[in-house]
């Protein structure tokens, strides 16, 4: 069995985190080698645009600057962590990938999708994750924790339709490609979100 | 008589600088108003993302992502500051612009100048300089010229056949488009390239 490109999706506060931990286990458990990353970010100068993509300012951000330091993160992240790893086999596992990019650039924003695909293409070629999880939950509940943790990057400043419109185009994106896309309810109970992502795992290694 | 856009290119240490300060002297001399800004960089985000493209770095940095990089700090630098000026009247002088892209991120680096002009479209759409004034001479002047000056970035770093290769991409894209191109040997000495940018300018600030 190949090494597999695994993504985790979600708007603010979904609970990626404690489901990346319930993904690693998994892996860990049947012995797969595999890495866990984030983006933007994953390489020490991706992190550092990451650091000047979140960073709150005064100054007005270009939507195109915005949109182009996210793919530029990615090109490095792409290059230098993600696909060396896939090609000596091993798993990678992503804490948001470009579908991000199309949910929050694109619907948040209000970025023509088509725009993205541009650079999508651009950067990543014919490479796509193998399995995209999205945990979906109403975002009222998601930002109710994330205001909790304490002070908001960039994004977390954003208002409810911003995040409505990001958990639309998961949505649409899902729905469109359903063989790579699995949605998740993470408004259920814990043990169930785990279970059913354990569901998920045990059908990719199997494929 | 509309507010004009003026770029000065060339490969380092070919003096730049000091010729700026001649293009500034005959607008202020005119009463024309004008600012004068510089890439990558321009606005305090564009600034940032300089420093993370200069910043001398062990991790190898993937050719998109410098390109990327460089277009999302021009992305700003023309949304914030390049279009505003130019719309209120005001001339801009720019130190480096997209024909440095193509002679650094194409001739050095060997990136397809197809792919830049891609970019190009994406955050310029069909805008470009009014004029550009490339000052050329031979790299080992300028490099001499830049060593004596002190510690290098991460592209002063890069060899001579990088630069020569950078040179002949700014004389074939002047050759191309003459119109726009000013070519300004800048091994003459100083009062000679003076004189031959104010007749740059006399031109220009007749048609």
């Amino acid at each position: 069995m190949r090494a597999k490109f695994i993504t985790l999706e979600g708007t603010e506060g979904v609970g990626k985190s404690s489901n990346i931990a319930v993904v690693e286990n998994y892996l860990r458990q049947r012995n797969l080698p595999f890495i866990t990353t984030r983006e933007p970010g994953g390489t020490p100068l991706a992190e550092e645009i990451r650091q000047v993509l979140l960073a709150p300012r005064d100054e007005c951000v270009d939507e195109n600057t915005e949109l182009l330091l996210v793919f530029a993160a990615r090109a490095q992240h792409l290059s230098q962590k993600i696909k060396p790893a896939l090609a000596q086999g091993t798993w990678v596992l992503c804490d948001r990938f470009t579908d991000a990019t199309f949910a929050y650039q694109g619907g948040g924003r209000g970025i023509s999708l088509s725009k993205i695909a541009q650079l999508e293409t651009f950067v990543q070629g014919e490479l796509q994750p193998d399995a995209t999880i999205i945990l979906d939950a109403p975002v009222e509940i998601g930002l109710e924790r994330v205001t909790a943790r304490g002070s908001l990057d960039r994004f977390e400043k954003e208002k409810h339709a911003f995040f409505n419109r990001a958990r639309d185009v998961y949505q649409q994106r899902a729905n469109e490609n359903p063989g790579r896309y699995h949605i998740v309810d993470a408004s259920q109970a814990m043990d169930v979100v785990k279970s059913n992502i354990e569901k998920i795992m045990e059908q990719l290694i199997t494929t």
